[in-house]
């Protein structure tokens, strides 16, 4: 695979800087350490304006940063770019929450000559603290002058968005249209914990060169979405700043016409990046040693198929299985009951990386040590068989660890 | 407190025997250990017929034991005892499995010279394994004739339901009906993991005195159950073995009759010790270091209530911060904010050991100090007050600690 980062597409640049918010005090930093440990702030920003879509969290609760973006994409306005920050949430700080990402998004805009309503906002980390307005600000003449497409500088911006996640998260596909242009779409994400659809304390943006109006992107990315990202669980928390947002600013001049053959091309790419992410934040989970497939099939419906993958996915008895190493598919068959989803449970079969350990709703008799290897790899997959109908789903999560505890025992220190 | 066993009401005998389940060699057992960790079948028996009444696992999937039980007490005959074992659920192994729960109550009968019906059968432990039937029923000899009402046997019988149970959990009551009758009711449960509403891989057993057609016993029952066993929560998953059994013999001739004073006096003393038993099993939840109580009022009715204190309750996020003892109130906020209930995030009040740590929707600027000092304690109450309506409810569970995820690693080994 080709090195990803959210510059690729043409007229973009990026970068990401520390605060201090992370480490603090910058100038104690030690360069040696890797750059997610220090850079806190980023900036992605567009050549040309963008036009611009977005899916949100969908809990009630929602981080003032995010509301603030949420509006400027509702109004329909062209975007130049995204700051986002790290360690801190800004989110139930009450009022000024809401003008402290203002203030941020106008020191940008000023160093940029451009208006604050171009400049979108994004935060994530603890909940219930205030933005260090002024700690941001003082280093936004560094962020703006380190604007670069360079892959190093995009890097940067994909590392100051990181939390707990261990690994960046960069993905990039170059397609072809159908009138042989050639276009690009980047994107980069953040995990790692409170994670659960729909979306989480998952940032994600998108670039792209094409040309497309927001009714266009917004049908994409939410197609995308659906059964990528929309089935990554971590924890079953779902985190009050998760988004997604695409900016595409026609820097390579292709237009994305609804329903024409390149909105399919363009969907379908968007739709595999969008999965590779979604499969690379279920890895690197919070504490995480395995990853971790869910499918039902068979199931009466779409709902059904739904209810069954995100009680296992959720349940914690089935995580400290995985990471026991313990092919006890008993908790399996536990969480599908559990579930709400109608089916027969002397029809279910279950399957772990293949091997058959429940029939007709009845524990084979497996080979342990089968077993045994199969659950020492890193990817485990479950398949859950219901024969009740046709519907699929799935679900991307991973096991539950110490190292989970220890993570979220003391996360705010 | 007055010692408490299951043998206190009139007319009741219990014991416990070790079938080996628990150790591989009954004849190796250390008597010097708890006799929790090698008694593993026990008995609860009347002397005279007992009206009965039962609440189950709401789970899709139940446990063969469990199934036979419901068919005996839903045919309305009389019963006149229960064996429970632990080690192995006889869950999910098939018809065969409805065959083994007979053949240990037909061998029981036999010894004892009654109809195989009149004997419940409940299990809880592995699924998908076949309970060890020849074993069980070589100690049915033993189990019988060890038969007492005295306070060690009716603890043995206890201590043989217990799985990861770190405490035996007995209660009783004696109450005074108007008519100036004493009588006595006593329960025994298990929990600890796999523990969510509606009932967890939880078994209880209650023994009364009084007399009561079995439509008295199930409103009563169903009434205490409601707001106790049905608001612990461990860890989300509910089991598929989980019941609440009550056995009631009449030994002391008081009548319980439906909407009588003495029903109301009925009702409340078995809310009472439902409620006693609900909270000793949150407090002995798997790996749990901490007992927690979660709050909600002030909700638009009773499902927004439910939703939020459930949601409260699952999240690990949560949990986790009251293992580190860390007063990050923004995972409470966050898992109301997910619930589903309809509030606004803005009017929600939240306090910690009456500590408020968020006021509309704001986190308030506390003293860290007293909060560290608050959550050094055993007993932890979140508060979660919505100002949309009247409605309460309210929630038990622990916390989720590096013990948990140890003992739920390696459950079958």
């Amino acid at each position: 695979m080709e090195e990803a980062y959210i510059t690729l597409p043409k007229g973009f640049k990026a970068n990401g800087v520390s605060a201090g918010m992370k480490c603090s005090d910058p100038a104690n930093i030690n360069k040696d350490d890797p750059r997610s440990s220090y850079l806190d702030v980023s900036l992605i920003l567009s050549d040309l304006p963008c036009n611009v879509a977005g899916v949100y969290t969908s809990n009630l609760v929602k981080g003032h940063s995010l509301t603030r973006s949420i509006d400027i994409i509702n109004s329909g306005k062209e975007v130049r770019g995204i700051t986002v920050n790290s360690k801190v949430a800004n989110a139930c700080v009450g009022k000024i929450g809401v003008k402290d990402a203002d203030d941020i998004a106008s020191s940008l805009a000023g160093k940029l000559g451009i208006n604050p309503d171009e400049i979108l906002t994004a935060s994530t980390g603890v909940i219930g603290t205030r933005l260090p307005v002024e700690k941001m600000i003082k280093v936004h003449d560094e962020l703006v002058n380190g604007l670069s497409s360079d892959p190093e500088s995009a890097h940067d911006a994909e590392y100051a968005m990181m939390t707990t996640d261990t690994v960046p998260k960069e993905v990039a596909a170059s397609i072809t249209l159908n009138g042989g242009q050639e276009v690009n779409i980047a994107a980069i994400a953040k995990g790692s914990g409170m994670i659960h659809p729909n979306l989480a304390t998952m940032i994600s943006v998108f670039t792209t060169d094409v040309k497309a109006d927001n009714k266009v992107l917004d049908k994409a990315l939410r197609a995308a979405v659906a059964h990528t990202f929309n089935r990554v669980s971590v924890d079953g928390d779902t985190s009050v700043c998760d988004s997604v947002i695409i900016m595409a600013n026609g820097a390579s001049e292709a237009v994305i016409e609804d329903s024409s053959e390149d909105y399919k091309i363009f969907e379908e790419a968007l739709t595999g990046l969008s999965e590779d992410l979604a499969r690379m934040i279920a890895s690197d989970g919070e504490g995480a040693t395995k990853f971790v497939e869910i499918t039902v099939s068979g199931a009466k419906d779409a709902d059904d198929a739904k209810l069954v993958v995100t009680s296992v996915a959720r349940s914690p008895l089935v995580k400290t299985m995985i990471f026991g190493e313990d092919c006890n598919c008993g908790r399996v068959i536990t969480a599908a009951g559990y579930s709400g989803a109608s089916f027969d449970p002397d029809k279910i079969d279950i399957r772990l990386n293949s091997l058959l350990t429940y029939e007709n709703g009845i524990a084979v008799d497996f080979d342990e040590d089968l077993a045994k290897k199969l659950l020492a790899g890193h990817d485990i997959k479950i398949e859950i068989i219901l024969h009740e109908g046709d519907a699929f789903d799935r679900m991307y999560t991973c096991d539950f660890s110490y190292d989970y505890v220890k993570i979220n025992g003391s996360y705010r220190s």
